[in-house]
């Protein structure tokens, strides 16, 4: 669709220009990644979106890099190409290491599995942690 | 099915009970979750699993309170009652704060959105992405 | 809604009792599924589905309860808690041991963590695996 | 990520390359497919993956073939190309013909039709499957 | 765990009570469903998904009708069943009539078929849907 | 597989034309879509998709457009790119907009957010909803 094509800064009409200056500032580089400039073609979806990631990624009892962790496993769940690449990026530029990076998958791998085994053994809840 | 019973510990046979025994003195506690009783139907699977679980969750790279809340992730991603039930109970006796909880909360509902758009815009992954 | 009521053979509407008469017929049984009841609302659905699946899990290339297995294992992948109950049941009164049950487990399970992995390393598919 | 390049068997590390011996001798073939070359980045998860794989794919109350056939049901339903790719090339070896190949994605396209129609009729599980 | 509990209005601090008095208005009613009480644990998350909800929600290019039954199909493929309860009756609310229902989960279930068959088969994109 | 290739209308077997006539007769073109063409490899599951698909999308109580809407949400949510590019492409040439688009994405969107957060709440549903 003609609808789903990049927008530029240069082209971009000044509401969507106010956020990609925030972006920009918010991550302190000089690059603004496609899928901002894909949702640029709903200047209010890429407003509502950007200011909920904002918020929802910035430090707090959460740090960053763990923050970027759960939303890799997430988007490796959903099998989610562009997420994945995305956000195995700025993992990397927040500490990621090849170590960490190993141990991530293989506990997101571990975690689809018995998902299926709890799913066709109908295991009970625990009453010990409904209680809790 | 008769093979979805949950097996207790007296009426568990040899090969069973080691798999519970290791499980007890691994997490220091003295109970063995319904997850396990209803493994244990299938002994093969029921040492594979957690053995696999052992040695996946324990600390190294990432340290076991990240691997709880990956783990959440996915749970909460899958829709598996029982994952998101045990995993939270776990996470809690690791540590894991009520606030710790909210924003995981929103890290994952947030990653689950971006998903649908980067899906449908059909964004190209960025080139710098692919070459790093 | 009032819309998911069961409907009972008794109170059944003639094409959906015509429905109702081929399942017992095909399936030599004297019981009909919640499933088939609910969907009775919708005679024109009921129909429909009834008549496709009598063809797609007749004997064929692939025999009966073969079909059972693959069926379960796209619920419980799914985690459809009902469609994992009358197909469990479906397929014992097939022939499905409870060894048989656990090895269908196992697959699945596994089936479900290597996807996890072949999506966050981007695997390339093999060009052997294109050109066959 | 310079994580994910394939690992190939000349380049491998001693720990690697007995996985790969092993894999070689148990498929009676001379061709590692891609999938374990990217695990391979990560030993001690190549090491688990292989052998949990192994054991659960041996033939056992399940028949090999059985067991590539819910291997790819699973597959297609979580939209794993790669998985479809590899196991379909599998299935093939063990004699999956074209039509057994057009009965299995028609159970499986059926399978994941009335998940839906389960879903949102809220179907009450029958008492009966609940006490099998 | 002590954090999920509903808190009701009259237990609500005010940046909550807040949020609950523009959910009454600007729906026109006197009833704060279970969700929101839910998230109310987490003041910042409810005040964020609820204004998100609310904008999207509002009449537009699309009328409020079918952005329901868009929501519902969403839920019914997520097999999400408070999001099911909870949308259903907002859909009759705004006039969704028996039949409408019915042919809604139809589609939902045909859309949730092809899916699996157009996965398996692998099939290419067309030039023209590419180029449009 | 050799079984995956696409059939044209020229080389395709009398029971498969007879299909791709009543294609190009009910929807009022001269073009037959890849999807079908691959699914002319098995020709019972050809018919039998095509007739459901056309007695499903058909105009009933709701509008052919906004069955395509509903498809396209179901197809997203899925992440099945074929299904996203060849419903966009149908609901367009049925009078979708950029700004129907555009709010269709934004509610897709939301709609897979509160499943994560009603997930892991573990929200019970409403009484009011259930006894509507």
């Amino acid at each position: 669709m003609a609808t789903q094509r990049l927008i530029e800064y240069d082209d971009a009409a000044p509401e969507v220009r106010a956020v990609y200056d925030d972006i920009l500032a918010t991550r302190k580089t000089d690059y603004i990644n496609n899928f901002w400039k894909a949702l640029a073609n709903d200047p209010v979806t890429l407003k509502r979106t950007w200011e909920s990631i904002k918020q929802i990624m910035a430090p707090g009892a959460l740090d960053p890099l763990s923050k970027e962790l759960i939303y890799i496993a997430v988007s490796v769940t959903n099998q989610c190409p562009y997420c994945i690449a995305s956000h195995t990026s700025s993992a990397e530029s927040k500490g990621m290491t090849g170590e960490m990076f190993h141990e991530l998958m293989a506990v997101v791998g571990m975690a689809n599995e018995p998902t299926g085994l709890a799913g066709e053994y109908q295991v009970e809840i625990d009453e010990r942690f409904r209680t809790a």
